[in-house]
């Protein structure tokens, strides 16, 4: 099965104790086709300037991911700034200019519009609206969203809510979505709101699976140095639907199964800066790190 | 296998939005002791005062602890008061009067002394020191520490980490520990100071056995309506310590099961005001908790 991603593609500048990017591909587009071309076809929906840089365009099409949907306009590309403090906890940001991605209308090219598998990635709820009301009965519609439009945007992420079959957020998101401080509870509340599935990624903690009143976890893949964290959420996603993909299937051992590999894709990318981590991947890499993680909740 | 516990007996005062509990017994010695008395004999050393009620001594001696170790002095028994705010995160204590524990020192009884598994609960490391001075070449010693000790006695603190096979601890006190931000590089870390065996509590994100190089995972079973979590973190020691002290062994399959034991005792422990759910707790019920833990990780 294809995907469809629709999301931001940015110029990340990144610094952290273990070093710096400037003007790295970055945005949830990116991280997350880079993820996902390993296991089924991509389709790229989103914008960038005109000093966009042909090693992004490299990046892209030499990972196999479909570009028709990138539109090129007049003007810079989105640019993010940000630093991860010594104990590289809360990142810090220092610049948004969201640039061309200020003005970005998801325009769906028609050949895309009966993707089986949607995802929506972190931008406006009113966006993800207009890009499901474009696509043709998805089989499987996922988005991600950050506290940004659950602070100030909450009608329209209700009203995006009650049309995707999976949530995927982070622990904070979840909290401040629901008002449930437990973690347990604010899954729960969540499917009321519309998704039959909701993912919490918990970074180092892992991530944790809820469906038809069941938990799955996977913890994370133990990495002794992280570099720079950005991306891992999106890479996380698009190693999860691109297994679902791959599989063409949507039983809860494939989700299952699907959680380990988004852990495995998401723990290769926290170790350099920027996506270049996802172009060195290949199955056996991430079949070896799987069967570590299951190793490591499994009795002998 | 017996076990010998040290450290504190308390009588708490504790508030969360779901109640209070006002004079409760607590303290590290009886959350452990009354979650490693399901599996193990367990012999307690501690202090308490002439008010120390009759429930109390009830709660111990229907457990079947031995309380030959339990000092009772003229004074006023260990108080704590504490509360939980809305969310449930960060407990504030509001007042931590000692009274006759300011001048414990453990007097291990002669009969206790070649007990082969010992906890040392957190009480300050020059107590443990002196409790290891005391008995004679135990097959397995535990500890517990924490944050003021970290800090405000950190010599001590070396020297008892030189002594023992095994700390628990959680993630803040383990960062702050050695320094490492990142909790692989620090579970690494903590084993280069003496113990072979590092434990992580992560509350709702689990516990993690690091140890021979290699990490075994266990997630938190999900409650949903976690009341008061004082004194889980001694209950999961407890379990866990208790399940290896009834098997008597000490390789790597045993920790794993343990660390599953400890977890779901201190799932029942979360879910009432005081230690209560530990009178109530039979095999049955252990089990059936890890039945479902080991569902949340593992592929059908």
């Amino acid at each position: 099965m294809s995907i469809l991603v629709v999301g931001s593609i940015v110029l990340d500048h990144i610094r952290s104790p273990y070093g710096s990017s400037e003007g790295a591909l970055g945005g949830s587009a990116v991280y997350f086709a880079g993820a996902a071309c390993h296991y089924a076809p991509v389709r790229l929906v989103g914008v960038v300037g005109d000093d966009f840089p042909e090693e992004g365009n490299e990046f892209l099409t030499q990972s196999g991911i479909d570009t028709m949907g990138l539109t090129r306009v007049a003007g810079k590309t989105f640019q993010y700034e940000a630093e991860y403090p010594a104990d590289m906890q809360d990142r810090k940001t220092i610049r948004t200019d969201l640039n061309v991605f200020e003005h970005f209308r998801p325009e769906i090219p028609e050949s895309y519009r009966d993707t089986p598998i949607v995802f929506l990635g972190n931008i406006d709820p009113v966006l993800q609206i207009e890009v499901l009301d474009q696509v043709k009965g998805p089989k499987h519609v996922a988005a991600d969203t950050m506290n940004y439009w659950i602070h100030g945007h909450r009608e329209n992420l209700i009203k995006m809510l009650g049309r995707i079959d999976t949530l995927i957020l982070n622990d904070s998101e979840a909290r401040e979505l629901t008002g449930e401080s437990n973690l347990v509870a604010a899954m729960k509340a969540i499917t009321a709101l519309g998704p039959s599935i909701v993912i919490l990624k918990k970074g180092e903690h892992g991530a944790l699976l809820y469906q038809d009143g069941d938990f799955f976890h996977v913890p994370a893949f133990p990495v002794e140095i992280v570099k720079d964290p950005t991306g891992a959420g999106d890479a996380f996603a698009g190693g999860l639907l691109g297994f679902i993909a791959r599989c063409g299937k949507f039983d809860r051992r494939t989700w299952m199964e699907a959680m380990q590999h988004g852990t495995a894709v998401a723990s290769f990318v926290v170790e350099e800066f920027g996506p270049a981590p996802l172009r060195q991947l290949d199955h056996d890499k991430i079949e070896s790190r799987i069967a570590r993680l299951r190793a490591m909740v499994t009795l002998p």
